[in-house]
């Protein structure tokens, strides 16, 4: 691809540059829900909308939401987009990429003067990181009807609540119920998002469509040995709890590599009474397990927690596993699947399909609508949610390329 | 042995528990140096000790010095005693035990009008464990001529000195040479001191001739990974620093577990970024190793930082071994050995010889004079420095005898 013909891909490069103004705390990058930076780079994209034909504004709960609108004032309606706010310390792609690259194909259609046979819907969702108010996914779930009148009241470290937040950024936290989009004629949302992970780069692909999103097990795993002094208990009397994590600790990562379709990461451990001079008595760390697969997820989890209790009794020490969040896989739909691999095939790229290990806006809408999602190559290892993470014009160009094509092939079922 | 029989015993377990109330968290016992605390347990030794027929007072840095003298001024000295400070949340008998047997075995030499050709200096060090200052072995050191004039600057957590804290205390932070004993006809240092640890225990045994206080080598080793997301970075893409790290905790047990004569302990693991769905990229960790044989504990350190290095190539991840503490072992006295071997088996008990995996006063003397220690055992499983920490009236007996056997068939060289 000549530099000539990325018409898309420079222009979301330096859009996603832009929008990485927008931080609070500059020179990283940090933008949580219903911040002055959350405001700020949604009015950006709201005139990026309006400069492409749609009508644009914000939406009870800070979600920012454009239409380009059928011919038809009753056509079904075709949702996209991804979420505006980001980790601490992030990267510029991480769902920002995801509204840029719709608004392109939008504005192309708009200077093409080109109509489709339903009415487009951009969204910009103010939360799905859940950095600030500890619930995630909140724009979301309000349009998939799931949205919990509980998170109101959930305060951030500075004790404000999301109902007062709201409040202050113009929001209106009791009309949250207007934004249902259940029973409105949405036919599908259509996601684009970078990968998050190497596995399009290892393979040398521009873009893959999502099987599924995958579930998560998440374990809370406690070991209780036998404090004692480092100098003065024989190695074969010791009830040390944390060598007898660090079996488990390798225990999941064994596991995982040997099933296919599975991740495990232990990524929080700490123990006590944590001195030098002190075997340690009680460690505890946590276990993610994902899959797009529920079953293998579910037999994961249960394998692990035997081959824990397996390992805390051939050491003497004591062993509680607890499952404190489970989530089942989200699987994309099959035919929108197959839409949006036509587009990559018309394109001349082969077509790679993975499951998302990390979870998406997309994942809230089966209730509402059909969903899917395209992923783009993630440079730099895969590293994501850090200021490493990058993605190549080249690539944003061809994925911007293959969710044009799909739009302007998607015909709505009547 | 019967009740009746335990002149000694009780009367220590119970001169154990009075002691234990001078106490700066009761119900908790913790004692620091140069506390109130540390004043009323020294007044109650010396009230002890005079009733013994000793003369005892404070020394210059806050140990007591009690003394049982010979008829000639002249005759050789031989010194006993322990430590009277505590660790947070101690035990009854760390330390204060060798103190109180050896006043108990005066007070029966008093009591019987017995002389020794020996002076006998029965010292309770106001500190060994080092939980103010962050100096260990404060008092014994000064005696040993190895005091280091830079403590005196070291400040506790409320930002008081050593110095200050001494003169608050009515001791003399300058006059800490007068207390060197090297070149002071010192001919014996033999300490009495709780095992800490289950060796006795398991094997049945009251009491144990201790070989040699093990030398230390501690390690700080940081593994370096690289973060990812959970969700997203296949399993054989890792690059993971806790699992490295695991690794090499098991290789320290095991290591250790395989040579006689090792302990090994992992006493502190820290990792970043630390969050449920992130694969750990630093993990930090430290590895102290022990053994009463200098060569022994060097190959360890040797062999454990070249299987660090092993596991971390094979990972694809960077590891870095830096050592930052070493103590040689010190070996005790075989001469001393063998007449506390010959006290024990005077009274019918079998003789076992251990090494001390834990530091003591004891490890200080070499330069002033040859020195030994007898260990008694430690109920509970070992454990020690902990509320939990038990010694029986009739363990505390025996060890009593033993060391008055010693003190009365001691015949210092001319």
């Amino acid at each position: 691809m000549t530099a000539d013909s990325l018409r898309f891909g420079h222009t979301l490069l330096r859009q996603a540059d832009e929008l990485a103004q927008f931080t609070e705390d500059a020179p990283r990058l940090t933008r949580r829900y219903l911040t002055p930076q959350h405001k700020a780079a949604g009015e950006y994209l709201i005139e990026r909308m309006r400069d492409a034909g749609m009508t644009a504004q914000f939406d009870a709960l800070g979600n920012v939401v454009g239409r380009h609108e059928a011919v038809d004032p009753n056509a079904p309606v075709v949702m996209t987009g991804s979420h505006m706010d980001s980790v601490r310390n992030a990267g510029k792609y991480d769902g920002l990429f995801g509204i840029l690259t719709a608004i392109a194909c939008v504005k192309d259609l708009h200077d093409r003067g080109a109509r489709l046979p339903y009415s487009l819907e951009v969204i910009a969702f103010g939360d799905e990181e859940g950095v600030r108010f500890g619930a995630t996914l909140i724009g979301s779930s309000a349009m998939a009807g799931t949205f919990d009148t509980a998170w109101l009241d959930k305060k951030d470290d500075a004790g404000v609540t999301l109902r007062d937040a709201l409040a202050e950024f113009g929001g209106k936290p009791d009309a949250w119920q207007d934004l249902d989009r259940r029973g409105r004629n949405i036919v599908a949302y259509v996601e684009s998002h970078i990968e998050q992970g190497p596995v399009l780069l290892n393979e040398g692909l521009p873009v893959g469509v999502v099987t599924a999103i995958a579930g998560v097990s998440r374990l809370r795993v406690a070991a209780t040995g036998l404090a004692g002094h480092a100098g003065t208990v024989p190695m074969n009397a010791r009830r040390d709890a944390l060598t007898a994590a660090s079996e488990m600790v390798l225990e999941v990562e064994r596991y995982c590599s040997d099933h296919s379709g599975l991740v495990g990461t232990v990524g929080k451990l700490s123990l006590l009474p944590g001195a030098i001079n002190v075997i340690p008595q009680d460690v505890e760390f946590t276990v993610d397990v994902r899959s797009g697969d529920n079953v293998l997820r579910h037999s994961a989890v249960r394998a692990l927690a035997k081959a824990f209790a397996e390992i805390a009794r051939r050491r003497n020490v004591k062993v509680e596993t607890t499952s404190f969040f489970e989530a089942d896989a989200a699987p994309c739909d099959s035919m929108l699947q197959s839409e949006l691999a036509a587009a990559i095939t018309a394109l001349g790229v082969p077509v790679r399909a993975l499951a998302s290990g990390a979870g998406h806006d997309a994942m809230v809408f089966p209730p509402v609508c059909p969903m899917a999602m395209l992923f783009v190559r993630c440079g730099n290892n895969g590293i994501s949610h850090h200021p490493d993470e990058t993605m190549t014009a080249e690539d944003a160009e061809i994925a911007t390329r293959v969710l044009l094509y799909f739009f302007e092939h998607f015909e709505p079922a009547h």
